[in-house]
C-alpha cells in the first residue's frame, strides 16, 4: 500500500460479526476498503459483497488474502477456523485483526505464538474491543496514573439479556468471562494464576442444564483477585460493569455514568472541559449525516429557515437584554419550501 | 459525483473549526474527501491542506467552489461571510454545510432564505450540531412518542469555562443562547415568539462589563416556556443540559448519565440491551485503530500472547467449574516479542 | 418547666398537621407531651386527645393556652385563625410553634411582627421546616464555608402529584413557593426585592382555570435570581429540589442523591467517614421499635438464634481465612421458640 | 411498667456504645428513660448517669437490673461479658436489647439460645441494626414482592477508614463480616452452609500483618451466593452496599442514592408521592429543635419576621401572577429584634 490509499483488507469469514466489521470499513471509518472477502458459504459472501467496489469474493481464506490489493486481513471468522487462517496470513506477512478467541483452546494459541515468533514480528491484533471502549481506557489511565493507589480487587459484572441455544455452562466461561480475563490481564498488566467458580443454584429463566448465573474469581500473579459475575439470561438488559478498588479508592465503569472514583472523602467524576470533547460524537454524527444524504442527493438536518429563525429570536434577546422586559419576536412568513 | 466516489467538499474557512472538519473528512468519516479549501489567509489554508491528496488551495470562495472534484461546500468562514459564501454556492446549486450561525443577522438571514427559495430547492444544512448528539436525540425520540404528554417547559443549562477575550454582553445570547434557541424550537417543534432576560449581578470571574451568567426565558407559540441559564465563565467546566417537563413526566439530558426520565412514580432510564449497542464506538475505535496502525506499518492493540493467555485461563476456568475447587493456570514461558 | 420536667405543649388546631405533630410530640421525641388541645371541632379534638395522660380539651385556644401544664404553644390550625393565637399566646408570653404561613396576608403578618415587638423578645419560631431538612442544610452549610464563591442564581423545582380540589392559580404561589421564597431568602441570607411570574399554558391534567404550572423569577437585594417551577398537578411525583449556581462552582440537593456538588472540573458528593453518621437512622428506630415492642410486652427484630447462626458462620470464616479452602457450616438445630 | 409510663431501662456497659445509646433513650425517642446503669468502671458510669434524673449507678450488672424501675436491660458491654448479663436478664425475665455480636463464640451463642428456650420464650432483640436501615428495609420489601423472582446472588461491600489498633485478621470477619452474615440471612431468609475466603495482597494501607481486604464467599441452603468484599483500611470512606441479583433484575442500596433497581429494561428508583415522606425527618427534626431550645428557654429558627417578609413577597408575586410583568416587593423596616 502507498501514499494516500485506503488499506485494502480481506475479510474472512462474512456472518453477523464479518458483515458488521465490513459495513464499519465500507461506510463508517476513513481510510480503508473491502479488497476481498472468504467464507465457505459462498452465496453469502456474495451477498454481503454485492454493494461494495472491486471486492473479490472467495471460499478459500488464503486466495482472498492473495487477491489484488489486499494489503491486510480481518479474521471473523467462527473460532476453530482462526489457526488456519492465521498461518496463511503469516506466511504472506499481513497484519491481521483477529476476533476473539485467538483459537479455542490453550494449545492451538500457543501454536499460533510459535508461529508468530517464527515469523520474528508481531502481526496480530486481537479483537479484545474492550481495550477501546472509551470507559475502560478513562479508568486504565486513571490507574495508570497512580493516585488511587496499587489495584487490590477488580469487580465485574457481565449480564446478557438470554443466551443462544447452544450455549453450554462451560461457554460462560470460553465466550464471556473471557473478556473479564482480558480487561484483568490489561488493566492490572498481571498474568492470572488461579482460577475458582462458583455456581449457584441456576435461574430458572436459564436454559434446562446450563450453569447460569456463574461467580469466578481469578488471582493474579501480582497477589490482586478479580471476581465476575457472568449471568447471560438475566432477562433485563445487557451490563458490563467494572470497579476497581485500589489502596486509596476506586473507581468504576458501565454504571450508566462515566467512570465514577471514590477516594479522600468524596465520590464524583470528571466534568468536561470543552465542547469540542463533550460534542466530538454529535461533530462526527453531523457530517456523517451531511456526507450521506448529499451523496444520496438529498438535504437533511436543520434547514435555511431554522437560521433565520433563530437569528430572529436572537436579535429580540439583545433588545430583552438591552432595554429590559419582554420583547416579542417578529418572523417573516415561513416559505413552503421549510415544510 | 458518481456510485462510490468520495463526495469532493470546498471548506470555506481553515480556522479552528473549518480545520477540524477537514480532519474529520480526511481521518474519521468514509465517504468524503477535501477537495478544495478556501481562506482569506492563504498560508493558513496551504498548511492545512498540506497533508491532503489533490487539495487546491484558494483565497476566493467561489474559485474554490469551482475547482476540479468539487461536489458540495461546507462553509466555516466567520459569520459575516456566511452570506456571500452561500449565495455563491446556490449559483452553482451546490449543497451546503453551513457553520452556524446562519449569518449574524435577521435580515441578512432572510436574503438567504429568499435566495434558497429562489433557487427551487433546500440546498442548505445548517450547523447546529446538538441535533446530533445522542442525548438529545433520545430526548426528541421519547418526546415524540407521546408518553409524556404534551411538552410544558424547557429548563435548560449552558456553562463555559471561560469565555474568549472579545466576548460581549450581547454574544451570550447570539453566539451561547442561539443552540438553546434551536434545541428548544427543534424539541418543540415550535416557534418562539417572545424573549425576556433577567441579569443577575454579573459573577466576579467574568470580565469587567460582561453581563454573565444571564437567565433568558423564552415563549413558544404552543404556550410553552424554555428557560436557558447562560454563563460562559463559569469556571468549572463546560455543561449542556436540559430538562423538559410535560403534562405526566420529566426527561433530562447532559446529567452525566444518558437521557433520565420521570414518570408515573419512578425515575431512571433504559439499559442497553444488546452488546452491538454497548459498544458500537468500541468496534468503530478498534477498527480505526487498526487500520491507522497498519497503514503505518506498525501493530499496536492485544497481542497473540494476550490471545493465548486468555484461553489458557478460560480452559483453567472450565476445570474449575466442571470439578470445583481452585484450579491453577499454567502459562507458558513469554516470548520476548511480545514485551 | 422545671429541670428534667418534659415541656407541656397546647396544640391549636387537631386537623392533619396538629394531629400529626402531636404523634411527633408523643410517640417520636423526648422531652415534650401534650398538655392541652383546641379546636372549633371539639369533637376531633377529643378523638386525638383520647389516648394521650392528662391531655385537656378546649374549644377555645386561649383556654387550652391557660391550661395547667402548659409551657409552649404550637399553632396548627387554619392561616386566618393564627393571628389571633398568636397574639394570645403574647399575652402569656408563651414560646410558639406556628405553622406556615404565619398569617395569610402581609398586613396581618405585619402586626404580629409588631406585637412581638412590643413584647420586647422573639417568642414564635415559623414552621418553614425546609430549613431543618438535612439536604438544605448541608447546602447552607457548603454556600457557609464561601468555597463556590458568592451565589448567582438559584434554580428551584416544587412539583405535587396532585393538587386539592380548592386550589387556586394564586395559591400555587401562596401555599406552594413561599416555601421557596423563604428557601431563598435563608440560603442566600438576601431580602427579595421583585417578582416576575412566566406561566406557560396550563397542563391538561390540572383542573380547569387553574394555571399550573408557572414559573416564578425571584430578585433580590443582593443581586441574585431564584427562579422556581412551581406545577402542583404533575402527576408523577412530589418533588422538591434546588441547584445553587455560585461563581466558582454549583451545588444541587433533591435529586435522589444527597448533595451533589460541582466545581474545579469535578461533580461529586462526600462519602461518610463513619458508622455512626451512615446508621444513625438505623440506630434510633432500632431502638424506638425495640421500646415500643417492649411497652407492649412483645419481642421483634433480630433472635437470640440470629445472634448464634452469626458466631457459627463467622468461626466457618475463619477456619477458611486460616486454613484456605471451604469450609462448611454446621448448626444446631433450629428450635420451635425461633420460628 | 403501666400506662403511660416510660420503660425504665438498665444499660449495662457505659462505654462508646453505651454512652451513644444512654444518649438516645434520654434526648432522642420518647416512651423511656435511663434508670440505672452498670459498668466495672464505676468512675466511667457515674460521669454519664451524672444529668440523668433518677437514674443509679452499679458496678455489677445483676444489680443494675434488681434496681427499682428497671423494666428491661439494654447490653452493651464487651462480647465476652455477654453470656453473664443475658443470664442475669433470663433470671429475672427482663426484656433484652443484646449489641452484637450476642457472644464471642458459637459454643457460648448456643448456651444462651438453650438458656432462653428453657425461660420459654423469647427476650432477647440483638443489635444487627441493619434490618432497621430504611435502604435495607426497602431491599427487603422489595424482595418481598417477589417481583424481581428469586435471589441468586448478594454483592456486598463493606468499607472503613481505618481499623482500630487492636484489630485482628480474623476480626474482619466476626467484627464486621458478621453484618453481612446477618443482612445475608435475612434478605434472603436462608441459613448459611459454607464459607470461603480470598485474601488478596494486603494493602500497604493496612497495618503490618492485618490481612485487609479480604473477599468472602458465602452460600446458603437456598443456593444462592453472597459475596462480601470487606475493607476495613480502605482509607476514602466508610460505605457499606448491597447489590442483590435475582432471577428477573437487580436492586442495590448504599450508593449514595436509595433503592436502584434494574429489571425489563429500566434502571432506577421510585419518587416520592408525598410531602409527609419526603419531610418526615424535617418536621420531626424541627419539632425537636422547638422543643429543646424552648426547654433551655432560647428562641431559633424562622421568626415571626421571616414569616412576614414571604407573606409580602408572595402577595406580590399573586400581583405578577395577574398583572403581568414585574412587580416590586415593598417591605416595612426591619426591626432590630430579628437581627
Amino acid at each position: 500500500m502507498h501514499g494516500n490509499e485506503p488499506l485494502g483488507i480481506a475479510v474472512i469469514g462474512t456472518g453477523r460479526m464479518g458483515a458488521d466489521h465490513m459495513r464499519r470499513i465500507d461506510r463508517v471509518i476513513s481510510g480503508a476498503r473491502v479488497a476481498a472477502v472468504a467464507d465457505t458459504d459462498a452465496e453469502r459472501a456474495r451477498a454481503v459483497a454485492a454493494g461494495i467496489d472491486g471486492c473479490t469474493v472467495h471460499t478459500d481464506p488464503a486466495a482472498a488474502m492473495a487477491a489484488a490489493g489486499v494489503d491486510a486481513v480481518l479474521v471473523a471468522s467462527p473460532g476453530p477456523a482462526h489457526e488456519a487462517a492465521l498461518l496463511a496470513a503469516f506466511e504472506r506477512d499481513l497484519p491481521v485483526l483477529c476476533e476473539k478467541p485467538l483459537t479455542p483452546d490453550a494449545a492451538s494459541a500457543l501454536r499460533v505464538v510459535e508461529a508468530e515468533q517464527a515469523l520474528g514480528h508481531r502481526r496480530v491484533q486481537v479483537g479484545f474491543m474492550r481495550r477501546y471502549d472509551a470507559e475502560y481506557v478513562r479508568l486504565k489511565t486513571l490507574l495508570e496514573t497512580g493516585q488511587l493507589g496499587r489495584p487490590l480487587m477488580l469487580h465485574n459484572r457481565h449480564r446478557n439479556v438470554a443466551s443462544s441455544p447452544f450455549f453450554t455452562s462451560s461457554m460462560l466461561i470460553t465466550d464471556s468471562v473471557s473478556h473479564e480475563v482480558d480487561v484483568t490481564r490489561w488493566l492490572l498488566g498481571q498474568e492470572i494464576t488461579a482460577v475458582t467458580v462458583h455456581a449457584p443454584a441456576s435461574s430458572s429463566g436459564a436454559p434446562d442444564g446450563l450453569r447460569d448465573p456463574q461467580f469466578v474469581v481469578l488471582e493474579t500473579d501480582g497477589g490482586a483477585l478479580s471476581d465476575v459475575e457472568i449471568f447471560v439470561n438475566c432477562g433485563f438488559g445487557y451490563q458490563v460493569q467494572a470497579e476497581i478498588v485500589c489502596e486509596r479508592g476506586t473507581a468504576r465503569v458501565g454504571d450508566g455514568h462515566h467512570l465514577v472514583a471514590q477516594a479522600a472523602g468524596r465520590w464524583g467524576g470528571t466534568i468536561t472541559q470543552d465542547w469540542t470533547e463533550r460534542f466530538a460524537q454529535a461533530y462526527d454524527d453531523e457530517l456523517r449525516a451531511w456526507v450521506d444524504t448529499t451523496r444520496r442527493g438529498e438535504v437533511g438536518g436543520p434547514s435555511t429557515w431554522d437560521g433565520y429563525a433563530a437569528a430572529a429570536v436572537c436579535e429580540a434577546g439583545v433588545r430583552a437584554l438591552e432595554e429590559g422586559g419582554r420583547v416579542e419576536v417578529e418572523l417573516a412568513e415561513k416559505p413552503a419550501l421549510y415544510g
